[in-house]
């Protein structure tokens, strides 16, 4: 493999996020300002990663107590650990092979915990019956939604497979449909709606998709990544309805579950069993949640799954088969999903503590976004929808013409250009939207992070953008002074 | 995807090994033992895992320690821990983002764990450098090899990419191709020769594939899953050699490379930097090493790493932009590959009992490999090389004509209702080696479990054998007094 050219032309045809330039110039400026640079700030703040303990949240003691009595047994018997603890440990142990975390689990996961997982869904269905035979456990939602887009890409020198995708759509979704060869059928969803997802513009795709490819299923994410939006019931309905006859598969990302506060969170699961039998017995939904999103904030311990829902039982061999060539998710995140879905209940030792490191965590997520919210609203040329749930603010900026005409320049998108010099100069690291109409461009913003932090990066943020829009609205005035001179010199 | 016919032809084209289903059978025994059903065995002994927590090893004191340090940090204050375990926890702590494990890491790992593992390599290797960018942290050995295997294939339309591998070989390696569309190219180990891998061999394989695929790499298993050879020097240099003139890649598993009991093992990256520079210089070499073999046996924490030498930095950006799909390896994991690479030294309160362990369960796997050796070649029809290294004996087996008939009868792999009969009668599963040439075909032994385990198992193999040769022997005479019945008959 001497050469770049033997690389897997899919591979190679991948599309890489700018967001990935923009982390490395962040982690440049990071080891600068350790090596001694003088810089106007003291440390980059990273409003992008979506990954709550790197920004400084605590985590939930519960569950680091559970996976030390776990992985050291000796703690089974440390009396300064609260009894639930010990007595979830030596469960959890006795349910893993040879009673330690050290072994394999089956390649779908621990059977106690896919059994903890369905009883959590029937519970939050109210009702609607799920089975530890359809929960897949793996090493996050993201390798669980390879699995299946793999699963249904059409295969080689056939018409491509397609799939609907939202736009805005998480920002590694692109690159994860392009590794498998899968094409995009992009569907707006409408900003001036606080981001809703309409039917319409599902047709309109689907139309616009003929002779490209075969679309099979639809992506949605919900609570919205990075948009915050909430589906009611309504829509989620219109989308299982044009499921039944269209691409046949639903495919539910619904990670951030647990933080929603602006609504009411409701599964796809639970609208479509309580619809005709038409639609509850025969649409294929899978639904993705994770460890790494919302209540738990355990990105590093990987672990999510996936519930599907309808699959014939013929395909669903194929994801075991494909599951074991990953041979199990890690065993401490496994019981950390245990934990997840069956906390500690009233009664419990732990659950006053556990009951208020959510509470405090869910308080400052709600706070965060709505005092985001109200500062990137007071800018001007920026407006943002009110995030309903999820830990994302997509406001969109209006950029000066300036800005636009550099970036053309450089050879660089107008947002991208704005983040970098917006990292540059005052050290906080956003996401560049990559989705835009005119001069109105996007920003993303990660807001579970402590409150110091967000209030410092909104001040930073403020102070750059103020100044931009001055430089770039002088400019613009001595542009048209300019103008103006030569056009009097002109009729002169 | 409502049928099967959707299913992306090259997952449904994947090959399962049949050891899934003797797997099964062995959950369905359990199951039926746990429920009260009547046995001559009280439980399973499984004997294909190489999985030892499950089969009951103990882990090792210091990791556990560490990373239940890592996970509560108020254990940092806990003075019943070693010192040194406090200590390397906090220094590992300050290495994550957050200061905490439960946050994501850059998608290639820790750079602190990277740069031990280059620290490592370097030693292990008697000085030839390895530099920390050519690590690559992964959620196991299975999953960096994936990866590679997807970088290598050639895409859509064109000759398919080849891959020269040994046989026997992994169980898993086979499928794991097939799902990236991958051609084996078949080279024989020599089994009189202890399962050497001859140059010859690797000609013969090349001249085979022409026409076929396009042979780009070539894979080989070091300390060699499951025949245990270990590669000498000279065998290692032919294959280099082989290598620069002919498929350019060699894949190098080296997971058991600190579980070498009859020889001394020896890096291909070791004999590579010693050998001529148009060798060192020039041919790629990528090595997987991992956690869950040999010294620490801790699979379920998922980790693993790759050393990528001599590749070009074109084709390593596309190993970062697969990675980023995965986002990290599980953090814990990781951590652990701290530990592995770097243990405690003497003079640390830990390194006493740390080498106490270490050294007794070396002692149990050297002595497992001979007794097992021992009793299988004391057994009719039975042979087996001695294993010089990794966990697993590979013994040929010359099955009785009257089994083959029955196989061909039942249209399953004589080995494998071999392995089926003996699970079902003696409660013992073993691998089927399918690989086979006439009436001999071989078994796949993992022989890191405790001794007494082992002892069990070899006891109902040799019950089993025993009965299963001489039953078919009498029915041989049964059917040979028949015949020769007949022919007298026919003859009168």
């Amino acid at each position: 493999m001497s050469s770049l050219q033997q690389v897997n032309p899919r591979v190679r045809g991948m599309r890489t996020s700018p967001h990935a330039a923009l982390q490395s110039l962040a982690a440049r400026i990071t080891q600068e300002i350790t090596q001694g640079a003088q810089r106007s700030f003291k440390e980059v703040i990273d409003l992008t990663s979506g990954d709550p303990q790197r920004a400084g949240m605590k985590s939930i003691s519960f569950v680091r107590q559970v996976l030390a009595a776990c992985l050291c047994p000796h703690l089974l018997k440390d009396t300064s650990l609260p009894l639930d603890v010990r007595l979830r440990a030596q469960s959890l142990l006795d349910s893993c092979d040879g009673g330690s975390v050290g072994a394999y689990t089956p390649s779908a996961g621990l059977a106690r915990v896919r059994q903890s997982i369905a009883e959590f869904l029937t519970r939050r269905d109210a009702g609607a019956p799920s089975y530890s035979r359809d929960v897949y456990i793996s090493a996050g939602s993201q390798v669980a939604l390879m699995l299946l887009v793999k699963l249904l890409a059409s295969g080689e020198g056939e018409t491509p497979t397609g799939v609907l995708t939202p736009v805005p759509s998480p920002h590694t979704l692109p690159g994860l449909l392009d590794e498998e060869g899968v094409t995009l059928v992009p569907y707006r969803l409408t900003e001036e709606r606080g981001w809703a997802l309409e039917l319409s513009e599902l047709h309109r795709a689907l139309k616009a998709s003929r002779g490209h490819c075969n679309p099979r299923a639809i992506y949605v994410s919900n609570p919205g990544i990075p948009t915050g939006h909430v589906q009611d019931r309504k829509s989620i309905e219109e989308v299982i309805r044009f499921a039944l006859t269209n691409p046949s598969l639903s495919l539910s990302l619904q990670v951030y579950q647990d933080s929603v506060f602006g609504s009411e969170f409701v599964s796809y699961k639970r609208v479509l069993f309580q619809m005709d039998k038409v639609y509850s017995e025969s649409v294929e939904l899978v639904s993705f949640h994770s460890l790494s999103s919302g209540r738990m904030g355990e990105g590093g311990l990987r672990a999510g799954f996936m519930e599907a829902v309808n699959m014939d039982p013929e395909v669903t061999r194929y994801v075991h088969v494909m599951l074991c060539f990953d041979i199990s998710a890690p065993v401490t995140g496994q019981l950390a999903l245990d934990l997840m879905v069956d906390p500690p209940k009233p009664g419990d030792a732990s659950y006053d503590t556990y009951t208020q490191e959510i509470l405090s965590a869910r308080a400052t997520l709600s706070h965060n976004a709505q005092r985001a919210w109200q500062i990137l609203n007071g800018l001007p040329g920026m407006s943002c929808q009110p995030a309903m749930g999820g830990v994302y603010l997509y406001p969109s900026v209006r950029l000066p013409a300036g800005i636009l005409e550099q970036a053309e320049m450089l050879g660089v998108e107008p947002d991208v250009l704005y983040c970098q010099r917006f990292l540059q100069e005052e050290g906080v690291l956003v996401g560049a939207g990559l989705h835009h109409g005119g001069d109105t461009h996007h920003l993303r913003l990660c807001v579970l992070v402590p409150p110091d932090s967000l209030e410092e990066a909104l001040t930073r943020l403020s102070s750059f953008h103020l100044r931009l829009v001055d430089r770039f609205s002088q400019c613009e005035g001595q542009r048209r002074a300019r103008n103006s001179q030569r056009e009097d010199l002109s009729v002169s």
